[in-house]
């Protein structure tokens, strides 16, 4: 019979111990990081209503990048593609017994239909974090400073990324007053902003003069992308100034994160309402964004009648891996396991699996020799395995009632009794 | 606008925190334990190819209960419904860099198309506990071990659940020699076992009789499923039993878990090659299966020449929930934060967030008041939020600097200074 490929489906990943040991420990120490901030972890399902994700995610992933189907009750659902919506439907159907504010964190996978390249995959893990029913910007601060601890949990220090935000507020006000969008427009003028910096400048003002922008305003546009946060504000008018938190945040300096005010900074997602922000890493290799979020206060509107405005970010695995790796940042594979005990006789296989039992009892991660084996053999399995030390049942010792335990860093062995060896072997683990 | 619905996707679950903290509880327990016996974690996509399921997983799974699509690029998907087939498929794909024996366990969803029902749904999580590359009884006495651990770490003893084993070895040579089914009506006779408590008599026999069943063979099938092992074993005849690795394990004891012969155990999957096992609840009033597995020596046939034989089970949250449930074992909820900081007035928010810094960097899990709050309201969402300690700036003590910690169990009170405030609350954890 032909066989089977042993490729994963394309643009997915197979992880495997070496690889998913990295992988844990850095989603372990965000989850401890999160914590920290009074944040309480959720799940929830793979499938949902396509439904959800029509409404406001935006068109390229509500038509091009959703996993689609149909179950046999005639369901249209979807693999989820990102988990706002998700958790905006959970928030929702829960809004009278969630204290409010709600901090909320995941760990979920999610399905996009894309051209697998490096930082896109089919599927991603990511670190889902929000915070609903803040109103002010001390939601705000409080997911800055998370990321900030995130990040420098993970090992990174301020100089390493940057922290681009802005204000969708301040952008429409800008557009509104500075250029003259007319309403109607604001949202196809704000994604020419979010392509800025992909889309070279004959390809933009074609666009531009698409929408109905004359000659001097893609140049008012074109001056408003250069502004600082003062001059900023001032051209989109003390109005939607005075209703920006971010300005606030930037002008007082409340978060511990290093933000940066940038113009640029949009968030392709239709449900943010006022503050984006995107974190990029600011090495010459990587100069990429590796996350971001934003402020989503009529996302929940979908389900209730309830206002419970969000805010939050989703922290994907792959450009998170990138990012630590361009700075050396990666933890290490955490190898295992610290015993690997074997017999060189097949009358010795009861003692071999007595010994790892008592092992095991005092928390000792061991593996068997499942099959007798000489010295040299056993020795090199152990190696592959990557054990720190290697218990040896063989005749010579036996005569005696005793077993070698070998350090297989240092090379050092030891002839101990039964009852020796698991204080021998934790004394060393002491050291 | 109607509003869409807040319900998860039929037979699919929201986890809210405090359940969340449960089955996290619950897979960390099984992580830990299963690490001691030298597993390692490795992860895969929940997209595979479909075909993987068509061969050896059995027709209800594959057929009726695979979740199908297909994507844009016409490639024929599917949602996993199992882990095994993924497994072998990463095993047989690395199998000249994997050290084998290779113990492996991953923690998965998996999807079913099933009518949702007690036990049933159609996204469940589970541990994933497999063995390659394991030739001997060596490998199923390791799985057993930690089946038992596995349900020891979680709080279970051992007149709590027994681990019901049968050798589909044992089961062809006794279904060929004692009943004289002929080689290519085993599959379907081994069936009508795997069902036999779940289908009345007066069925049974109709359907033995269309598999070709004289009334004589029916009563000496009958008689099978009333053996015991050693009665078994000779019905098997001595070839079948020479090639049983359980009966050597039953008969010289080698397992340390509650395993126990019984002739009805079969598991639905056609990959299955000798030995399967599964664990039942043996309370009256939840006495089901709670999980299974077995030895699949062909499986990863599909992949690669190599032979790797293979040996494992999933253990799923949602009968094991109800398994802990039953006995009082369940995990309680980890609510949190540790501490809630809040000031009454807007010009205190400063040190309210400074407070919350200094605190989570002493590793406590903090969260904020975001709004000014009187002492009432703000004790009353300290209380809402399960904090264990409320941490108050308001006017009165700010004016010599100081703050107010108050214990939210004892109900004890204390006025201390900015520097005082983290030491006390450490004091107060490590009492």
């Amino acid at each position: 019979m032909a066989k089977l490929s042993t490729q994963p489906y394309k643009g997915t990943r197979d992880f495997l111990p070496d690889e998913m040991s990295v992988r844990t420990q850095i989603f372990e120490t965000m989850f401890r990081t999160v914590e920290l901030y009074g944040f309480r972890r959720y799940d929830g399902p793979v499938l949902e209503s396509a439904e959800i994700y029509e409404a406001k995610s935006g068109e390229e992933i509500a038509n091009q990048q959703l996993y689609r189907l149909t179950d046999k009750g005639g369901r249209a659902i979807a693999l989820r593609p990102e988990m706002t919506p998700s958790v905006a439907r959970m928030i929702a159907g829960h809004e009278h017994d969630v204290p409010f504010p709600a901090r909320w964190y995941s760990h979920v996978n999610c399905h996009r239909y894309e051209r697998p390249q490096r930082g896109r995959v089919r599927e991603h893990w990511q670190l889902n974090v929000d915070i609903f029913g803040g109103e002010g910007l001390e939601a705000e601060v409080e997911i800055f400073d998370v990321v900030g601890a995130l990040l420098q949990g993970l090992g990174a220090t301020p100089e390493m990324y940057v922290l681009r935000v802005n204000d969708r507020v301040l952008v429409e006000g800008a557009l509104a007053h500075h250029v003259g969008v007319p309403p109607e427009k604001l949202v196809d003028v704000g994604m020419v902003l979010d392509r800025w910096e992909k889309v070279d400048g004959e390809k933009r003002i074609q666009t531009l003069t698409e929408l109905g922008l004359a000659a001097d305003q893609c140049e008012r546009l074109e001056e408003l992308t250069r502004l600082g946060l003062d001059d900023y504000c001032q051209a989109a008018g003390p109005e939607a100034t005075s209703r920006s938190r971010l300005a606030r945040i930037l002008k007082e300096g409340l978060s511990e994160a290093p933000v940066q005010f940038d113009p640029l900074i949009m968030r392709a997602f239709n449900y943010y309402t006022s503050t984006v922000f995107e974190v990029f890493d600011v090495s010459p290799e990587n100069r990429r964004s590796i996350f971001g979020g934003g402020r989503y206060d009529d996302l929940a509107s979908l389900f209730t009648n309830r206002k419970i405005p969000g805010i939050g970010f989703g922290m994907g695995d792959v450009t998170t891996w990138n990012f630590l790796e361009q700075h050396g940042l990666l933890p290490k594979a955490n190898l295992g396991p610290d015993v690997y005990v074997f017999g060189t006789g097949e009358a010795f296989q009861t003692v071999v699996r007595e010994t790892a039992r008592g092992l095991r009892r005092e928390g000792m991660r061991v593996s068997i020799g499942f099959e007798p084996a000489g010295i040299r053999a056993g020795l090199k399995q152990a190696n592959r395995y990557a054990a720190d030390f290697a218990v040896i049942v063989a005749e010579a010792e036996q005569a005696n009632g005793q077993m070698v335990v070998k350090n297989l860093q240092s090379g050092e062995q030891q002839t101990l009794s039964p009852e020796q060896v698991a204080p021998f072997l934790r004394d060393q683990a002491g050291q």
